[in-house]
Protein backbone atom coordinates (compact mmCIF):
# COMPACT_ATOMS: atom_id res chain seq x y z
CA UNK A 1 0.00 0.00 0.00
CA UNK A 2 1.79 3.18 -0.82
CA UNK A 3 0.98 6.35 1.25
CA UNK A 4 -0.29 9.78 -0.69
CA UNK A 5 1.45 13.03 0.63
CA UNK A 6 0.26 16.41 -0.87
CA UNK A 7 1.96 19.04 -0.91
CA UNK A 8 0.84 20.49 2.66
CA UNK A 9 1.43 17.32 3.74
CA UNK A 10 5.01 17.84 2.92
CA UNK A 11 4.92 21.41 3.90
CA UNK A 12 3.49 20.48 7.02
CA UNK A 13 6.59 18.36 8.29
CA UNK A 14 9.00 19.04 10.61
CA UNK A 15 12.12 20.54 9.05
CA UNK A 16 14.46 17.71 9.49
CA UNK A 17 11.63 14.94 8.49
CA UNK A 18 11.52 17.22 5.35
CA UNK A 19 15.29 17.09 4.26
CA UNK A 20 15.58 12.85 4.98
CA UNK A 21 12.41 12.96 2.95
CA UNK A 22 12.92 15.31 0.19
CA UNK A 23 16.80 14.15 -0.05
CA UNK A 24 15.28 10.14 -0.49
CA UNK A 25 12.94 11.19 -3.18
CA UNK A 26 15.96 11.78 -5.25
CA UNK A 27 17.26 8.39 -5.47
CA UNK A 28 20.69 6.86 -5.49
CA UNK A 29 23.01 9.46 -6.00
CA UNK A 30 27.01 9.78 -6.14
CA UNK A 31 28.90 10.08 -2.65
CA UNK A 32 32.62 10.91 -3.30
CA UNK A 33 35.39 12.91 -1.43
CA UNK A 34 36.60 16.71 -2.44
CA UNK A 35 39.69 17.53 -2.23
CA UNK A 36 41.10 21.07 -1.80
CA UNK A 37 43.91 23.42 -0.30
CA UNK A 38 43.84 26.84 0.72
CA UNK A 39 46.12 29.73 -0.73
CA UNK A 40 48.22 29.35 2.28
CA UNK A 41 48.22 25.04 1.17
CA UNK A 42 46.19 23.88 4.06
CA UNK A 43 44.76 20.38 2.98
CA UNK A 44 40.88 20.38 3.15
CA UNK A 45 38.80 17.08 2.61
CA UNK A 46 34.97 17.14 2.18
CA UNK A 47 32.18 14.75 1.46
CA UNK A 48 29.32 15.34 -1.56
CA UNK A 49 26.56 13.17 -2.80
CA UNK A 50 25.26 16.17 -4.85
CA UNK A 51 28.12 15.70 -7.66
CA UNK A 52 26.64 15.11 -11.13
CA UNK A 53 27.67 14.48 -15.03
CA UNK A 54 26.65 16.89 -17.28
CA UNK A 55 28.25 16.07 -20.39
CA UNK A 56 31.26 14.34 -21.75
CA UNK A 57 32.44 16.95 -24.58
CA UNK A 58 34.34 18.70 -23.38
CA UNK A 59 34.09 16.45 -19.93
CA UNK A 60 32.54 18.77 -17.20
CA UNK A 61 31.58 17.84 -13.86
CA UNK A 62 28.90 19.88 -11.57
CA UNK A 63 28.30 20.01 -8.00
CA UNK A 64 26.05 21.73 -5.92
CA UNK A 65 27.10 23.92 -2.77
CA UNK A 66 23.84 24.49 -0.17
CA UNK A 67 24.53 27.66 1.84
CA UNK A 68 25.68 25.74 4.97
CA UNK A 69 29.17 26.22 6.66
CA UNK A 70 30.57 23.20 6.28
CA UNK A 71 31.11 23.12 2.41
CA UNK A 72 32.10 27.20 2.45
CA UNK A 73 35.83 25.77 2.76
CA UNK A 74 35.37 23.68 -0.30
CA UNK A 75 33.74 26.26 -2.14
CA UNK A 76 36.31 29.18 -1.42
CA UNK A 77 39.25 26.93 -1.84
CA UNK A 78 38.07 25.67 -5.11
CA UNK A 79 37.15 29.91 -6.01
CA UNK A 80 40.55 30.63 -4.22
CA UNK A 81 42.82 28.15 -6.15
CA UNK A 82 40.50 26.90 -9.26
CA UNK A 83 41.69 23.23 -9.08
CA UNK A 84 39.86 20.59 -6.64
CA UNK A 85 40.00 16.73 -6.70
CA UNK A 86 36.96 13.79 -6.45
CA UNK A 87 37.36 10.72 -4.78
CA UNK A 88 35.62 7.99 -5.19
CA UNK A 89 33.95 7.11 -2.00
CA UNK A 90 34.45 2.31 -1.52
CA UNK A 91 33.54 0.39 1.65
CA UNK A 92 37.10 0.42 3.32
CA UNK A 93 36.66 4.18 3.63
CA UNK A 94 33.13 5.79 3.64
CA UNK A 95 33.13 5.81 7.37
CA UNK A 96 35.66 8.45 7.63
CA UNK A 97 34.22 10.10 4.86
CA UNK A 98 31.37 10.45 6.70
CA UNK A 99 32.89 12.22 9.30
CA UNK A 100 34.27 15.27 7.41
CA UNK A 101 30.82 16.31 7.33
CA UNK A 102 31.19 17.39 10.69
CA UNK A 103 31.57 21.56 11.08
CA UNK A 104 35.33 21.36 11.56
CA UNK A 105 37.36 24.81 12.21
CA UNK A 106 39.18 25.76 8.95
CA UNK A 107 42.30 25.58 10.09
CA UNK A 108 41.42 21.93 10.56
CA UNK A 109 42.62 19.77 8.09
CA UNK A 110 39.37 16.52 7.47
CA UNK A 111 42.34 14.74 5.63
CA UNK A 112 44.32 14.79 9.95
CA UNK A 113 41.13 13.84 11.36
CA UNK A 114 40.01 10.86 10.00
CA UNK A 115 43.82 9.54 9.04
CA UNK A 116 42.83 9.46 5.18
CA UNK A 117 45.76 9.75 2.99
CA UNK A 118 46.37 12.88 1.34
CA UNK A 119 48.44 12.14 -2.39
CA UNK A 120 49.90 14.85 -4.32
CA UNK A 121 50.69 13.63 -7.82
CA UNK A 122 51.34 15.00 -11.53
CA UNK A 123 51.90 18.28 -10.31
CA UNK A 124 48.22 18.57 -9.89
CA UNK A 125 47.29 21.37 -7.37
CA UNK A 126 44.99 19.69 -5.40
CA UNK A 127 45.50 16.71 -3.07
CA UNK A 128 44.05 13.07 -4.20
CA UNK A 129 42.88 10.57 -1.30
CA UNK A 130 45.19 8.08 -1.47
CA UNK A 131 42.61 5.34 -0.03
CA UNK A 132 40.24 6.05 -2.67
CA UNK A 133 40.32 3.27 -6.33
CA UNK A 134 39.03 5.85 -8.55
CA UNK A 135 40.35 9.68 -8.48
CA UNK A 136 40.27 12.78 -10.65
CA UNK A 137 41.45 15.99 -10.70
CA UNK A 138 38.98 19.13 -11.87
CA UNK A 139 39.59 22.48 -13.32
CA UNK A 140 37.39 25.17 -11.89
CA UNK A 141 35.66 26.66 -14.88
CA UNK A 142 31.90 28.10 -13.94
CA UNK A 143 29.52 29.29 -11.03
CA UNK A 144 25.88 29.62 -11.63
CA UNK A 145 23.82 30.92 -8.42
CA UNK A 146 20.63 29.16 -8.25
CA UNK A 147 18.56 32.62 -6.43
CA UNK A 148 15.39 30.19 -6.04
CA UNK A 149 17.05 28.35 -2.91
CA UNK A 150 20.24 30.15 -2.18
CA UNK A 151 22.69 27.29 -3.41
CA UNK A 152 25.76 27.74 -6.07
CA UNK A 153 26.81 25.55 -8.72
CA UNK A 154 30.00 24.91 -9.63
CA UNK A 155 31.08 23.17 -13.10
CA UNK A 156 34.49 22.07 -13.57
CA UNK A 157 36.36 20.05 -16.54
CA UNK A 158 37.77 17.18 -15.92
CA UNK A 159 41.84 17.59 -16.25
CA UNK A 160 43.44 13.69 -14.91
CA UNK A 161 41.79 10.36 -13.83
CA UNK A 162 43.37 7.55 -12.33
CA UNK A 163 41.19 4.26 -12.61
CA UNK A 164 42.16 0.64 -11.35
CA UNK A 165 43.23 -1.36 -14.91
CA UNK A 166 41.36 -4.01 -14.28
CA UNK A 167 37.93 -1.63 -14.04
CA UNK A 168 38.52 -0.87 -17.76
CA UNK A 169 36.25 -2.01 -20.52
CA UNK A 170 37.25 -1.87 -23.99
CA UNK A 171 34.33 0.96 -24.72
CA UNK A 172 35.51 3.41 -22.34
CA UNK A 173 32.91 2.13 -19.43
CA UNK A 174 34.54 1.69 -15.93
CA UNK A 175 33.05 -1.15 -13.94
CA UNK A 176 32.73 1.16 -10.71
CA UNK A 177 31.46 -1.80 -8.52
CA UNK A 178 35.17 -3.56 -9.00
CA UNK A 179 36.52 -0.59 -7.88
CA UNK A 180 34.22 -0.75 -5.06
CA UNK A 181 33.04 2.49 -5.27
CA UNK A 182 29.36 2.89 -3.22
CA UNK A 183 26.24 4.93 -3.41
CA UNK A 184 24.37 6.93 -0.91
CA UNK A 185 20.89 7.63 -0.30
CA UNK A 186 19.66 10.10 1.96
CA UNK A 187 21.71 11.90 4.09
CA UNK A 188 22.95 9.04 5.58
CA UNK A 189 22.39 5.93 4.00
CA UNK A 190 25.32 4.16 2.16
CA UNK A 191 25.25 1.16 -0.05
CA UNK A 192 26.95 -1.16 -2.17
CA UNK A 193 25.88 -2.06 -5.49
CA UNK A 194 24.93 -5.85 -7.25
CA UNK A 195 25.03 -5.39 -11.16
CA UNK A 196 21.92 -6.68 -12.74
CA UNK A 197 22.95 -6.16 -16.60
CA UNK A 198 24.02 -3.34 -18.88
CA UNK A 199 21.64 -3.13 -21.59
CA UNK A 200 22.58 -2.54 -25.83
CA UNK A 201 21.93 0.91 -26.78
CA UNK A 202 17.79 0.84 -27.21
CA UNK A 203 16.15 1.81 -30.68
CA UNK A 204 12.91 1.40 -31.78
CA UNK A 205 12.02 -1.74 -33.24
CA UNK A 206 14.99 -3.26 -31.98
CA UNK A 207 15.28 -5.69 -29.26
CA UNK A 208 17.51 -4.84 -25.99
CA UNK A 209 20.80 -7.50 -25.54
CA UNK A 210 22.86 -7.62 -22.74
CA UNK A 211 26.18 -6.83 -22.95
CA UNK A 212 27.55 -7.02 -19.21
CA UNK B 1 47.09 -0.71 -10.23
CA UNK B 2 46.15 2.52 -11.27
CA UNK B 3 46.10 4.04 -14.54
CA UNK B 4 46.27 7.64 -15.28
CA UNK B 5 45.00 9.55 -18.33
CA UNK B 6 45.92 13.05 -18.81
CA UNK B 7 44.03 15.48 -20.39
CA UNK B 8 45.39 14.85 -23.78
CA UNK B 9 44.69 11.38 -23.34
CA UNK B 10 40.71 12.03 -22.15
CA UNK B 11 40.74 14.44 -25.33
CA UNK B 12 42.01 12.35 -27.61
CA UNK B 13 39.79 9.37 -27.07
CA UNK B 14 36.87 8.46 -29.42
CA UNK B 15 33.84 9.92 -28.99
CA UNK B 16 31.69 7.04 -27.93
CA UNK B 17 34.19 6.28 -25.68
CA UNK B 18 34.59 9.40 -23.73
CA UNK B 19 30.93 9.50 -23.00
CA UNK B 20 30.76 6.18 -21.62
CA UNK B 21 34.44 7.15 -19.51
CA UNK B 22 33.10 10.14 -18.58
CA UNK B 23 29.52 9.24 -17.42
CA UNK B 24 31.14 6.39 -15.67
CA UNK B 25 33.39 8.73 -13.27
CA UNK B 26 30.22 10.54 -12.31
CA UNK B 27 29.46 7.73 -10.04
CA UNK B 28 26.53 5.57 -9.17
CA UNK B 29 23.09 7.89 -10.45
CA UNK B 30 19.34 8.25 -9.46
CA UNK B 31 17.71 6.62 -12.32
CA UNK B 32 13.53 7.47 -13.29
CA UNK B 33 11.30 7.55 -15.53
CA UNK B 34 9.96 11.09 -16.73
CA UNK B 35 6.02 11.28 -17.42
CA UNK B 36 4.58 13.75 -19.38
CA UNK B 37 2.05 14.63 -21.30
CA UNK B 38 1.52 17.33 -24.08
CA UNK B 39 -1.07 20.20 -24.56
CA UNK B 40 -3.05 17.21 -26.95
CA UNK B 41 -3.01 15.24 -23.89
CA UNK B 42 -0.66 12.76 -25.86
CA UNK B 43 1.37 10.75 -23.59
CA UNK B 44 5.13 11.25 -22.87
CA UNK B 45 7.56 8.28 -20.94
CA UNK B 46 11.90 8.57 -20.73
CA UNK B 47 14.52 7.66 -19.19
CA UNK B 48 16.15 10.69 -17.16
CA UNK B 49 19.76 9.41 -15.48
CA UNK B 50 20.85 13.04 -14.54
CA UNK B 51 18.15 13.89 -11.89
CA UNK B 52 19.32 15.47 -8.90
CA UNK B 53 18.11 17.03 -5.40
CA UNK B 54 18.79 20.47 -4.52
CA UNK B 55 16.74 21.64 -1.27
CA UNK B 56 13.93 20.43 0.25
CA UNK B 57 12.98 24.18 1.68
CA UNK B 58 11.29 24.89 -0.64
CA UNK B 59 11.41 20.76 -1.81
CA UNK B 60 13.10 20.87 -5.22
CA UNK B 61 14.51 18.64 -7.58
CA UNK B 62 16.57 19.42 -11.04
CA UNK B 63 17.79 17.75 -13.99
CA UNK B 64 19.68 18.28 -17.14
CA UNK B 65 18.35 17.85 -20.52
CA UNK B 66 21.36 17.26 -23.22
CA UNK B 67 20.75 19.22 -26.43
CA UNK B 68 19.79 15.81 -27.63
CA UNK B 69 16.74 14.98 -30.01
CA UNK B 70 15.20 11.74 -27.81
CA UNK B 71 14.78 13.98 -24.72
CA UNK B 72 13.27 16.80 -26.54
CA UNK B 73 9.62 15.68 -26.30
CA UNK B 74 10.05 15.31 -22.40
CA UNK B 75 10.96 18.98 -22.20
CA UNK B 76 8.67 20.36 -24.50
CA UNK B 77 5.95 18.74 -22.57
CA UNK B 78 7.35 20.22 -19.15
CA UNK B 79 7.58 23.56 -20.44
CA UNK B 80 3.53 23.41 -22.21
CA UNK B 81 2.15 22.04 -19.76
CA UNK B 82 4.28 22.65 -16.26
CA UNK B 83 3.95 19.01 -14.29
CA UNK B 84 5.76 15.84 -14.76
CA UNK B 85 6.05 12.92 -13.00
CA UNK B 86 9.02 11.61 -11.36
CA UNK B 87 9.12 7.89 -11.02
CA UNK B 88 11.40 5.69 -9.16
CA UNK B 89 12.60 2.40 -11.66
CA UNK B 90 12.77 -1.46 -9.99
CA UNK B 91 14.26 -4.72 -11.13
CA UNK B 92 10.97 -5.63 -12.68
CA UNK B 93 10.87 -2.85 -14.91
CA UNK B 94 14.34 -1.47 -16.08
CA UNK B 95 14.24 -2.94 -19.59
CA UNK B 96 11.27 -1.36 -20.18
CA UNK B 97 13.11 1.79 -18.56
CA UNK B 98 15.59 1.33 -21.08
CA UNK B 99 13.92 1.18 -23.71
CA UNK B 100 12.31 4.56 -23.79
CA UNK B 101 15.54 6.14 -24.02
CA UNK B 102 15.34 4.99 -28.31
CA UNK B 103 14.33 7.71 -30.93
CA UNK B 104 10.63 7.29 -31.19
CA UNK B 105 8.63 9.53 -33.33
CA UNK B 106 6.43 12.36 -30.94
CA UNK B 107 3.31 10.75 -31.99
CA UNK B 108 4.26 7.31 -30.23
CA UNK B 109 3.82 6.99 -26.64
CA UNK B 110 6.45 4.86 -25.15
CA UNK B 111 3.72 3.83 -22.51
CA UNK B 112 2.04 2.03 -25.59
CA UNK B 113 5.45 1.12 -26.77
CA UNK B 114 6.86 -0.56 -23.50
CA UNK B 115 3.81 -1.15 -21.54
CA UNK B 116 3.99 0.05 -18.62
CA UNK B 117 0.75 1.77 -16.94
CA UNK B 118 0.06 5.21 -17.17
CA UNK B 119 -1.99 5.65 -13.52
CA UNK B 120 -3.60 9.12 -13.58
CA UNK B 121 -4.27 10.36 -9.66
CA UNK B 122 -5.47 13.04 -7.91
CA UNK B 123 -5.90 15.38 -10.63
CA UNK B 124 -2.31 15.53 -11.28
CA UNK B 125 -1.51 16.82 -15.00
CA UNK B 126 0.64 14.48 -15.61
CA UNK B 127 0.61 10.22 -16.03
CA UNK B 128 2.63 8.52 -13.02
CA UNK B 129 4.01 4.75 -14.01
CA UNK B 130 2.02 2.23 -12.03
CA UNK B 131 4.36 -0.07 -11.79
CA UNK B 132 6.72 2.17 -9.85
CA UNK B 133 6.51 2.16 -5.77
CA UNK B 134 8.11 5.63 -5.51
CA UNK B 135 6.41 8.10 -7.48
CA UNK B 136 5.84 11.48 -7.22
CA UNK B 137 4.29 14.83 -8.70
CA UNK B 138 6.57 18.55 -10.00
CA UNK B 139 5.36 21.77 -11.13
CA UNK B 140 7.83 23.22 -13.33
CA UNK B 141 10.23 26.33 -11.53
CA UNK B 142 12.27 27.38 -13.24
CA UNK B 143 14.68 26.41 -16.57
CA UNK B 144 18.87 27.89 -16.45
CA UNK B 145 20.63 27.16 -19.29
CA UNK B 146 24.02 25.88 -19.40
CA UNK B 147 25.61 27.98 -22.08
CA UNK B 148 29.48 26.23 -21.55
CA UNK B 149 27.88 22.90 -23.26
CA UNK B 150 24.62 24.15 -24.56
CA UNK B 151 22.50 21.95 -21.68
CA UNK B 152 19.59 22.96 -19.78
CA UNK B 153 19.14 22.21 -16.41
CA UNK B 154 15.28 22.56 -15.24
CA UNK B 155 14.38 23.37 -11.49
CA UNK B 156 10.80 21.75 -10.41
CA UNK B 157 8.99 22.02 -6.50
CA UNK B 158 7.73 18.49 -5.49
CA UNK B 159 4.06 18.66 -5.26
CA UNK B 160 2.81 15.25 -4.91
CA UNK B 161 4.52 12.00 -3.14
CA UNK B 162 3.37 8.29 -3.13
CA UNK B 163 5.59 6.22 -1.25
CA UNK B 164 5.06 2.42 0.16
CA UNK B 165 3.68 2.53 3.64
CA UNK B 166 6.87 -0.15 4.82
CA UNK B 167 9.28 2.00 3.42
CA UNK B 168 8.75 5.11 5.26
CA UNK B 169 11.02 5.71 8.70
CA UNK B 170 9.79 7.86 11.50
CA UNK B 171 12.73 10.09 10.61
CA UNK B 172 11.37 10.85 7.15
CA UNK B 173 14.33 8.56 5.77
CA UNK B 174 12.79 6.46 2.62
CA UNK B 175 14.13 3.08 2.19
CA UNK B 176 14.49 3.15 -1.37
CA UNK B 177 16.28 -0.22 -1.28
CA UNK B 178 13.13 -2.06 0.73
CA UNK B 179 11.35 0.06 -2.29
CA UNK B 180 13.28 -1.93 -5.17
CA UNK B 181 14.37 1.01 -6.10
CA UNK B 182 17.45 0.89 -8.10
CA UNK B 183 20.33 2.78 -8.91
CA UNK B 184 22.74 3.19 -12.78
CA UNK B 185 26.23 3.87 -13.68
CA UNK B 186 27.97 5.32 -17.01
CA UNK B 187 24.94 4.57 -19.92
CA UNK B 188 23.88 1.53 -19.50
CA UNK B 189 24.49 -0.29 -16.48
CA UNK B 190 21.47 -1.23 -13.52
CA UNK B 191 21.98 -2.26 -9.92
CA UNK B 192 20.56 -2.96 -6.92
CA UNK B 193 21.95 -2.53 -3.90
CA UNK B 194 22.64 -3.83 -0.05
CA UNK B 195 22.81 -1.20 2.48
CA UNK B 196 25.74 -1.09 4.42
CA UNK B 197 25.00 1.47 7.04
CA UNK B 198 23.01 4.04 8.03
CA UNK B 199 25.60 6.68 10.46
CA UNK B 200 24.51 9.11 12.50
CA UNK B 201 24.73 12.79 12.05
CA UNK B 202 28.34 14.27 12.21
CA UNK B 203 30.19 16.21 14.89
CA UNK B 204 33.66 16.93 15.61
CA UNK B 205 34.57 14.87 18.53
CA UNK B 206 32.01 11.94 18.90
CA UNK B 207 31.82 8.74 17.73
CA UNK B 208 30.06 7.90 14.54
CA UNK B 209 27.05 5.49 15.73
CA UNK B 210 24.83 3.22 13.50
CA UNK B 211 21.40 4.02 13.10
CA UNK B 212 20.33 1.74 10.46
Amino acid sequence: MKKHFSFEAIMNMEKQERVHFINSLGGFKSVSLLGTVNKQGQTNLGIFSSIFHIGANPSLIALIFRPSPPERDTLRNILETGYYTINHINENIYQQAHQTSARYDSDISEFDITGLQPEFKNNFKAPFVAESNIQFGVEFKERIDISINNTIMVIGEIKEVYVPENCLGEDGFINLEKANTITCSGLDSYHKTVQLDRLSYAKPDKELTSIA
